[in-house]
């Protein structure tokens, strides 16, 4: 069995554990698309904060309790940098961390692709599933935010980190993502799969950044395999981050069903571009209709890795559900 | 007064530091003339290690022990990068040290010249000298070395560090020195000095590059100023680092005298191309005449910062003397 998920940062990467907890690695395949758009350059390193804590969570070097960065870690580096009076002090730039950027940060600047430097990567922390960035082109997700001087448009981790998603966002243009192409064996890999799942993440700014990288939503429309999503939504809030603050950006409310609406159901000529063909929504949300999706209620608390695998079983039997 | 010093990196930092605590910093100015032949570039760090050994040293955050990089230091960024199997084990690439180098690399990445940035670097450091790089232009010690398999050349650092010296070597070549030119200030700061001093440092490797440069030894040659060295040498063997090696490579005994002699008379019509007005040798060494060289014992084992002062204070008495 082939899966396919598309995953952003600390909930996709949670999610991924749980589902390679679920499948048999002897005879299934996981593929994550991840996102990209929340990438930036620190001094130089190139920093990819969703593929770092995707690679670290199922490398076992994440930071549990943070839920990003590595375990372990020390700031002596970024303590230095603030001495010499050049550190963006908003940004969390660990010790261990820097040397994964380092290594990166070389090899990107030495042409390979960064769906290659992330191969490399990866060979040290065995995550047990192929780990490809949406697109080796760069898209940086810039937010719109009304100051007093006028709409301005912001880095999303200016946004996201060091305002905490308190300027109100007026929408998210990912920089760049008109002329990106998907990462090699990203099409490929959703041509042949047999489950696709949109993992619980940040709709707008990890899902949908992956999503505006044409030819990514095209192939997953006409792909084989059923699509089944997860809300990041239960109780009308999200489980973490600020997706709330995105979704209100772009006028949909925080809840599993308008979630699910945005997403839009494959199926049908309704409204065109839907992915989902079932939805995942938390056991005990009320109102979770989405037209032409079959919408299922589980829990989607991911307390601990077994809760998550528990997701992810049910994810895969819905869209086994789904096949018949 | 203007007293202009050539220096290595641990020696000639320490012997500044008496140096700064000899002068009165209300009338005097001291400029360092470092070398940058040692110079690497480790993952995409530029590292300047003599730079960077004087800096820290008259700035406070030397490692006192080691007498290169940072107190205090951590190493979670070398181990890192040994766990992605691409760390040069044998460089001594510390967390805090690290900061500095990324600082050093965006700056020249943006286009600074070495001799900005580390005047940038200083601003924090306040380290009570003017540090310039001998050059801008990049210089880099290769080391002739007779393996099996044939002549082979080397960079500095990786004989130096990783072999230990112990290769014997053929000879060294300060690779791009043609090409260069003193960096802004150099040859200024030599016709305007009172006193040039040449540090206890390396005669080949340190001082020998920085005088690789074209027009460094004839500016000294020609400058007002009287010219003291201090020897590295005490009692046939460096006094640290393995100076002997270097100085076997072409063909100078490892002694007071034949340092001297290798530096040779500015006066004169004797070998041209000398440098030295005066020479400070340690206390009892036999055998130390240089010709046309005012020679004077004293002793020059920089016990602690105040056996520095006073070394830093002969120097400069024999200078005064040699200007009367």
């Amino acid at each position: 069995m082939n899966v396919v998920t598309l995953a952003g940062g600390i909930g996709g990467a949670r999610f991924l554990r749980g589902l390679r907890a679920t499948v048999d690695p002897r005879s299934s395949t996981i593929t994550v698309i991840g996102n990209t758009g929340d990438d930036l350059t620190l001094h130089g390193l190139r920093v990819c904060p969703d593929l770092d804590t995707v690679m670290y969570t199922l490398g076992g070097g994440i930071d549990e309790e943070r839920g990003w960065g590595r375990a372990d870690e020390t700031w002596q580096v970024k303590e230095e940098l603030a001495a010499y009076g050049v550190e963006p002090a908003w940004f969390g730039l660990g010790d261990r961390d820097v040397a994964t950027h380092l290594v990166r940060t070389r090899m990107l600047d030495a042409g390979y692709p960064l769906s290659a430097v992330t191969e490399a990567l990866c060979v040290r922390w065995s995550p047990g599933v192929r780990l490809l960035p949406m697109s080796d082109d760069r898209v940086e997700t810039h937010v719109l935010v009304d100051l007093p001087e006028g709409r301005r448009a912001i880095h999303f981790q200016e946004w996201w980190i060091k305002h905490g998603a308190r300027l109100p966002a007026a929408g998210f243009v990912p920089v760049g993502a008109e002329d990106a192409t998907p990462a090699p064996g990203v099409l490929a890999a959703i041509a042949a799969a047999d489950v696709i799942l949109v993992a619980p993440s940040n709709p707008v700014v990890s899902i949908g950044v992956i999503l505006a990288v044409p030819g990514i939503r095209d192939a997953i429309r006409s792909a084989a395999a059923p699509v089944v999503g997860l809300s990041p939504i239960v109780g009308g809030a999200p489980v973490r981050g600020m997706a709330d603050a995105c979704l209100a950006a772009i006028g949909v409310d925080s809840s599993a069903a308008a979630v699910g609406q945005h997403y839009g159901a494959r199926a049908g000529g309704g409204g065109g571009g839907g992915l989902l063909d079932g939805w995942l929504v938390h056991d005990g949300d009320a109102d979770t209709t989405v037209p032409e999706v079959r919408v299922l209620a589980v829990p989607l608390l991911m307390t601990d890795p077994a809760a998550a695998a528990a997701m992810a079983r049910a994810a895969l039997d819905l869209a086994a559900d789904l096949s018949r």
